[in-house]
């Protein structure tokens, strides 16, 4: 059963709902270098799981010398590492292409530079000895449901060389307060550079398997194909972005923003790949026709977004789009539409942000106060 | 200008946007006795505005003896108290509603039981000595926007018998934590029993006014109004309301939710009232056709929700739809369906939840693992 695709400008029942439940971060988050708690974005394919933390155990095994089961305590034992990392949902983007595949309708704010705590994975599974069979490790979840027709737990894998990788950790903490459980409590994956698909949340077991994982997630979903009948290409890591923590004050339903003329407005924002470092990042007040240099801030962290600003000299009353790209070490950038190239899935769609914004003289609008 | 409304079974750009930012609590969080940190529902109006709050300071002001201006330092030195309190928007139920206000299309879950922690608000109003003529109190947010056409900052108020009541904070922790920026940071009042936009959040200033609050958020919105150019009643307390955290596994995009046969099936919800405590909650197998006395447990603290439970006999295959009603010790209760009596806000839209169960023998679906 492939994914349904629509065409409409309008939004279904099913998408409203999974927008309440999978919610973005808030572009004014922007601003925090490190992403405030509960602002951070959130994707659950099915239901939240309970996981009593006092009776967890994670389970260890498949090809591998000795297996394990680890209690929450013993994961806490083990050496512990604080990294922000830069997280965003393969679907990102998706309500701007049409169609669209039918599942959670996200605009740009999938999105959330969170810090992370946690043991790094790789001397866990040099520790459990990998039989030379073994090809790549499978994460699964403790939650499950019925999607596209199948009953499956959430799973996923990585390569032995990607689980290994600095930065992927077994994490319990994020911003120094316990997992809430939305977040995947009480122990994720999380994959520094992947989009988030990749971190497994509720993390019920690994199991070290002699062929490369095809199930539902990774064979079917999360894959860039042209057609629902397409194998297409999995995804993976993150592709650039750049996005800004918009300007001014928003009307309250269709977030465009006022500013007063004759100002110079200060643009912040991030900008991350997870292909390579930001080179450099772009900016335009006219809807992507010119593109002015931005200022490329420091990282956060190893593994977290980059800083940029802009200042943008709002002289003339009346409308504008701004926009910003950013360009990574290797090259990649962004396109300037949601369609190039389109793929069923709707996934890794990262044209430029669009920001609608009025300049306006003061005073010749209606105020309360 | 008046809320646009809408009698489309589908959603506008607009909407999913709002429903991005606003986001709901999952029905499977009604298992937390307290609602954990970033699972609360969230209602915005603008943007969530950056306070320093190594700067802030709160005015107290307007028809007062001695006006005040007090740092968070000085919030945080009086007498500390910490509630568990429902809170719950105006517009919850809205989406159900036909047709309904082009704002943010709720379901059920804009709801929350946290633990707030700060000073209550009586004893700042009696320091400063009301005068004579003070009839209300108004509360100034820093969020600032343009909302209908209107360019105004948030602001509601309350009479000085609501203001002064037991349980009504100014609130700077939730859940133990210093307020998140999206949940009011650094200083927000906590009004419990009613309505979500009565517990404004980056609270600027406390105002005593000689004559009562007339302003758009009080005056216009949050009205129930029979048209749009009617006065209409003001939105207060909560209506009464009973969930239940949905039972099985769900499918992904309709949250259909999946049980076997031949269970009991344990059912836990919560249920609250503004109006007074619960009495009385009612679960419904057949659609409400008819109903079973649920079991009522104990409130969480003396503002949160009550618990409640029932034990649902899934006997034979087939498909089900479960209900809960709640009925308040004041006699109120929640009408079967959205439209009863419509409003053109559609506010308290209290009508019984409803959730589709499938419950179906063992084995006989497709399943990956």
């Amino acid at each position: 059963m492939p994914n349904r695709v629509t065409e409409s400008a309008q939004f279904t029942r099913e998408e409203v709902m999974q927008a309440q439940r999978c919610h973005s971060m808030h572009a004014e988050g922007l601003r925090y270098p490190v992403t405030p708690i509960g602002m951070h974005y959130l994707l659950i394919h099915y239901d939240i799981p309970y996981v009593d933390p006092g009776a967890y155990e994670l389970e260890v095994g498949g090809l591998v010398q000795e297996p394990l089961r680890l209690t929450l305590e013993d994961i806490k034992a083990r050496p512990k590492v604080t990294e922000a990392v830069m997280m965003e949902c393969a679907g990102t983007g998706r309500s701007h292409a049409s169609p669209r595949t039918v599942f959670v309708p996200w605009f740009d704010g999938a999105i959330g530079c969170a810090e992370w705590t946690g043991t790094p994975l790789g001397p866990i599974l040099e520790e459990t000895g990998l039989l030379d069979g073994a090809v790549e490790v499978l994460f699964t979840g403790h939650d499950r449901g019925v999607e596209q027709g199948i009953e499956q737990d959430f799973e996923r894998s990585l390569s032995l060389e990607e689980a290994s990788r600095e930065g992927v950790m077994l994490a319990y903490e994020v911003n120094g307060v316990p997992l809430p459980p939305q977040h995947g409590a009480p122990l994720r994956l999380v994959v520094p550079g992947w989009y988030g698909m990749a971190s497994v949340k509720w993390l019920r077991s690994i199991t070290a398997i002699a062929e490369p994982f095809d199930g539902f997630q990774q064979g079917n979903q999360y894959r860039y194909k042209r057609s629902a009948d397409e194998k297409g290409e999995p995804v993976t890591r993150q592709r650039p972005r750049a996005m800004m923590a918009p300007p001014g004050i928003p009307s309250q339903l269709g977030r465009t923003r006022y500013v007063e003329s004759g100002q110079k407005v200060p643009i912040e924002g991030r900008a991350w790949s997870g292909w390579g470092p930001v080179a450099r990042v772009e900016f335009s007040a006219d809807g992507g026709r010119s593109w002015e240099e931005a200022e490329l801030g420091g990282r956060i962290g190893r593994f977290g977004w980059f800083g940029w600003s802009h200042e943008w000299e709002a002289h003339a009353p009346g409308e504008y789009e701004l926009s910003c790209r950013a360009t990574d070490a290797a090259g990649n950038t962004q396109p300037p539409d949601a369609g190039e190239p389109w793929n069923h899935g709707t996934y890794g769609i990262n044209a430029v942000q669009r920001v609608p914004v009025v300049v306006r003289e003061g005073g010749e609008h209606e105020h309360q106060n």
